[in-house]
């Protein structure tokens, strides 16, 4: 089993959100032709007996540097959202407990063999006073078919709980994870940038044009 | 064989268009140069001895909260859509039948392994007191040479009717499939319209920005 | 061996270009920000000891119905240029040949398994007085270390000219084509189309929004 | 083992910047909303115990021809730059080395089989006075649990130093290289500029349009 033993910063938006919209990570953009400022619910949400597993993109945030240079601020993510079954087709979204996937961590799931299994741990308060009070991990390991189990950890020694989540994940939606974690990879990691620039932005100064096909010559 | 069997909610467009417009799907937009409201058909059709298969893709649509957010009214789809040959090189595209892959099941057939099959029910009245009347399903099974036969069977309980499409799909064309499903998995789960954002629209408020490998450092 | 035997219409650009530029495929573009109809010049070209080949992709054309829908024209296409060595590293641009592949015969290329081959017919003259006067086929054939012979055999009937170019492509190049294609293809089928669309074109009527975790519901 | 003997111009931007910033590449662009030419910072960095690896992207530039033409002038690239640890977590961003990969080169990773290596050389003084004096090699070897050692070797002949640096990566930081490389190059290759055009743009000029499923009938 490869297990990445790093502990990483947790990030979990707060729950002050009201509960239609819960089930929803948020993000604000202005580049919309009905709003200047809408708010997006994009979620792809597994519904199994005993929890659901809501997926949804965190873009990085860019901070200006005094020479005017742009900059990541906060690093870009995949949010992975728990909630308990209540019931049938029910879910306790007040009750939801949250994991948001690193550049790497994508890496690790994109690239995870069949039958092979990974783990990620995090720390929401390292660096803090409160560093090691909460520990949360998610295992992922296989499944038969081809498929995964998802387990969602929460130890809170403060608290003294310990919720744990369990999502079993087919291969038809691992592959649907597969495909859009590659898809916002480049996105997360603030790439996708420059799919925004024209040509003209790129443009040298000199007019002359070398074509050069033997530094490409294969010898 | 991956059996999925779960009955989901079908649909299709209505048969109301014209004769050679009916092969392909519509979708309306106000982003062309040309036209602020044009009607676009792009579907990839593949023409067989017995009958067509044509595919096109279906944006989700978007409905505003009264706070004023985004959020996914109608899901996005792959519509594939069956018409019976009636001569050599003739189809009639009067008697199409068609079948939307959600998401999921688009994750299904692009991470279909080789010699693999699988399936999908759709009841396109679930939900309504009509349920039940009319069965669809569409299975892919092998085919020599690493392609699979797409069949279409719908089965209509109050007319009587049970009719039946088959179309032999060659590897290369299922690569097609696979590659342009993969293309248009993240905008038929909305997560496209990340991709219209510019940085100042996620620029943080704060102008401090700390560099930390820490975070990332490796133990 | 996998053998698709279909003949279909070739498309090739006359050679009028000048010397310098012949090099390289072009298509016109009113969507930059220096010039309103700039042509660009994105080759991707291996050179090889006895010739080289180039590779630019061609976007579909769209024509307008008299209703004012899209409707794709002329398919796109990955054009793949063949030109002569006529010494050390020079190149003979007046006497290349070209090869226009189709979606599906690219998704034979991003499908093809290690040590396979594949191999097209196309018929410049197809459905014309002068079909069958010129034959051209593209052959793929392994070759050591995971690469790939790339073999264009031009038959001109009328002209009683018989042209053969053999270019050996590498795995890493064969890699690229294969990474390019696949991101190509979606555009060359006009999907790409969709990308421009934001959420207020597909912004449904009715505000009432039903979150449905039932339709997904696992049975 | 994999051998790409060809030695290519190495291109590696000034020291000249000051350190905060000297982790990153910069490019300009006159696209963001918030800037008309802001610098980006967008790498992804991988902090081991002996050295750091950064990776970003570097877009080609174009110019213009005579005729008003676009052209690609420099080629774009991936930029890998090394820092040599100087103490924990401590890296010393003057003393950097780099390599900027081509679009074959990255073709050469994308498509890296497990426990494969591939191994380029690059002369920065190529087709100068100056030609042979420095010599670049970047090895990728096979580390455990199919991960990848980085290895990057300067020989400068003139100054009589040889700088080695080593980075283990993860097969987890090896696919999100991989992924971030097959996204980034069509945008190396200038293939991303057809992403910009609308249908209007390609807009045929007859209105007569024939579909024709004979061209794709399957015999």
């Amino acid at each position: 089993m490869m297990k990445l033993t790093r502990f990483v910063l947790s990030r979990c938006p707060t729950k002050s959100h009201t509960r239609p919209l819960s089930l929803f990570s948020t993000y604000s953009s202005n580049a919309y032709g009905s709003s200047s400022s809408s708010v997006l619910y994009v979620d792809y949400t597994i519904f199994k007996g005993k929890a659901a597993l809501s997926i949804s993109p965190i873009l990085p945030t860019f901070a200006k540097t005094s020479s005017g240079a742009l900059i990541v601020d906060k690093k870009g993510a995949i949010l992975l959202k728990f909630y308990p079954a209540i019931g049938e087709r029910k879910y306790d979204y007040e009750k939801k407990q949250c994991f948001a996937l690193s550049a790497t961590e994508l890496g690790s799931l994109i690239g995870l063999a069949p039958a092979k299994s990974c783990e990620f741990f995090h720390d929401p308060s390292m660096k803090t006073s409160n560093a090691g009070q909460v520990r949360k991990s998610l295992s992922v390991s296989p499944l038969s078919e081809d498929g995964y189990f998802f387990t969602l950890t929460v130890v809170n020694s403060l608290l003294k709980t310990n919720e744990r989540f369990t999502v079993p994940v087919t291969k038809a939606e691992f592959t649907v994870m597969q495909t859009s974690f590659s898809f916002m990879l480049p996105y997360i990691m603030g790439w996708h940038q420059l799919s925004s620039q024209s040509p003209g932005s790129n443009l040298a100064k000199h007019s002359e044009v070398s074509l050069s096909p033997n530094l490409e010559w294969n010898r």
